[in-house]
């Protein structure tokens, strides 16, 4: 008896609803272009989550806070914090106090992270437009702004406080 | 010298290709709703990779074996095959030989997964609608069909051999 009423259950749970679908496709693509750009990154010493602070670093005109890149990025400051300090210890970055605010830690990018970086940006160029080169030139732009409110809305939905880098493209 | 020539590249590197920012969306969205989807499925015991095969699973009719599951899912086998090992000991499925070809694995959905079922569904509408629920009606299909042909060229460029769910939308 059981079993039947499985089975009639499963039944109407076959279609998902768009937004379910959605995400299904979201987590598709992430994992997907993810593994690739991660495995492109290992052969430059980086992970994702590094080169995200090296772009971010550089975008913010080469050093910050742990605060500020904090409210820039989407991880949570905790981890922020650990992966700061990996970052420091292996060379990447350089926390320096600030002279004004004792209390204050500037982040800054070392030699070894500027060198890297315009190979990063290379990985990334070519990588998205091999992977991502499908979308038509002229639906892009309405594609990047659903994109980027569906984004936004997940933020205020999730209740992030945050004011996330406004990159802009070419 | 160095200093200079370095902030003279990072002037020209504000700009990121549109496909560049596409990825740095695209993750951003799979972090923020991933993180709200992961702390509602541990209420129920439950990771989000559980919740997959699970989910896929019930798709396939209740049982299935690990080779068609990793063909339609974007984890590599070796990570379905130990997830699926961990998910027999935690009682979420069975493996059983299957009785006409012996060296054939099957894979099925135990009482307890089945009665996790409708709460993973139930949790995943309430999330996705919350969280997502930005996309107007009217435009939803010409962008859920924009983010499927993102998700295949990406499956085509990787390289990926799969033939992922073709799940459909109500």
């Amino acid at each position: 008896m059981i079993k039947i009423r499985w089975e009639a259950d499963m039944g109407k749970t076959n279609h998902l609803t768009k937004n379910h679908l959605l995400w299904i496709m979201i987590t598709q693509i992430e994992h997907i272009v993810g593994q690739a750009f991660a495995h492109e990154l290992r052969k430059i010493g980086l992970t994702r989550e590094k080169w995200a602070v090296i772009h971010e670093l550089v975008y913010l005109g080469g050093e910050s806070t742990p605060y500020r890149l904090s409210k820039r990025f989407i991880y949570e400051p905790h981890s922020i914090s650990a992966l700061l300090s990996r970052m420091e210890r292996e060379g990447f970055i350089l926390k320096t106090k600030d002279l004004a605010k004792k209390n204050m830690v500037r982040v800054s990018l070392t030699d070894k992270s500027k060198e890297l970086y315009p190979k990063g940006i290379e990985i990334c160029q070519e990588l998205f437009t091999d992977i991502m080169g499908d979308i038509p030139e002229g639906d892009g732009i309405g594609f990047m702004e659903s994109v980027a409110r569906l984004r936004d809305y997940a933020l205020v939905s999730a209740a992030k406080r945050k004011n996330l880098t406004p990159f802009k493209y070419e």
